[in-house]
């Protein structure tokens, strides 16, 4: 392959949210709430990962969901009715991100009495959210198939900053050009520690390594 | 369905980039070169998109690429390869979008002699890119099947700001549930003219009449 062009364009920085974030996590930890930030692109498949994984583990302890979105309240409603758990939106305005304050925010609109793991779906989206610790314990991520492999070569942050990967929809794994393998190289390149879970959210497959990860952190987390 | 809680997030602003967008647009009338924006999720198949339609259009007008991502360069690179065009690469360290500034610095990095057509592949994703107008005469976005059918709902300024959507890997449209009328009238809802061309970008059906629109579009600027 050729060699092209490269022009490196100026960057703004970010400040101050790291503080925010310690000391909401803090705050988490002395009320024994564990926060999970869940992230992904649009239309990868977190909410109905969210309820796979959510209906494993409500019996085992108490659950709340933060839906985070530009509009609608489309997933909330969906996270509600299919679980029985409490759900609520989060509008950001047009924000593409949420940072810890949005999410203390949220969390403040949560009953959390009674609350041991919170999650909080996160926008849609693989670049800004993976700039902005939100004050949670663990970062997960899911990579859908139909996406490509190649996405931690293009979005290096994300997977840095995930303790997990999930990656959804191995159902139509026959019908695209993606390298489960070749994927997982990738991902431990951005990083090493990263855990991988394929699975189908669709028909349930491999969430149930998912939960355990989950269960096993927040008792962690609790102890 | 039930109602849930919807809390409204602050959201910061933006300013200032319109007048700068308007006077690069100014810029690339006065040179004859039509820059078109082309967004869309991470891994929606904006890359292939391109290949296939530079390839109807090369022999008719002179294009230039833009590939704009946080990391790496194999999309530059692929264009390149596969179509022969000039094509660059623009990091734009970490930043989730590109504005006008941003923009420009990529076309000084090009060279625009007998060029008519400059293409600029903005980062994957569906939030910010919306938010900043680059100096584009034209928006376009690529929704691709597995992604959804309700993202008009969850994104609705990227779907207002782009005068066309392509749906792509419609090839796909077995294995998932996608009801493309009813993404149609989604999309009606955020953004009543904006025109909608269904492709697969893997097998080229349907990229015709989005290569066609590029060119009608082209030949009106340079008038």
């Amino acid at each position: 392959m050729d060699q092209v062009k490269i022009i490196e364009i100026k960057k703004s920085v970010f400040e101050d949210n790291n503080k925010d974030a310690d000391a909401l996590r803090q705050e988490l930890k002395s009320r024994g709430v564990f926060l999970l930030n869940l992230m992904s692109s649009p239309g990868s498949g977190k909410t109905t990962t969210l309820i796979r994984t959510i209906n494993l583990l409500k019996g085992r302890m108490g659950i709340a969901v933060m839906e985070a979105d530009i509009d609608s309240d489309v997933d909330a409603i969906k996270i509600k009715d299919a679980t029985g758990i409490q759900s609520i939106q989060l509008h950001t305005g047009g924000m593409c991100h949420l940072d810890a304050e949005m999410t203390r925010q949220g969390l403040q609109g949560l009953e959390l009495e009674g609350i041991d793991l919170a999650i909080l779906e996160n926008v849609g989206n693989l670049v800004c959210p993976a700039e902005f610790d939100t004050g949670a314990v663990r970062n997960a991520m899911i990579l859908s198939v139909p996406e490509g492999d190649d996405k931690p070569l293009k979005y290096p942050l994300m997977f840095s900053v995930c303790d997990v990967v999930v990656i959804n929809k191995t159902d139509v794994l026959p019908f695209f050009d993606f390298d489960l393998e070749k994927c997982r190289e990738y991902i431990r390149m951005r990083n090493p520690n990263a855990q991988v879970f394929p699975i189908c959210a669709k028909t349930g497959e491999g969430v149930d390594a998912f939960a355990a990860w989950i269960e096993a952190q927040v008792n962690d987390w609790k102890q």
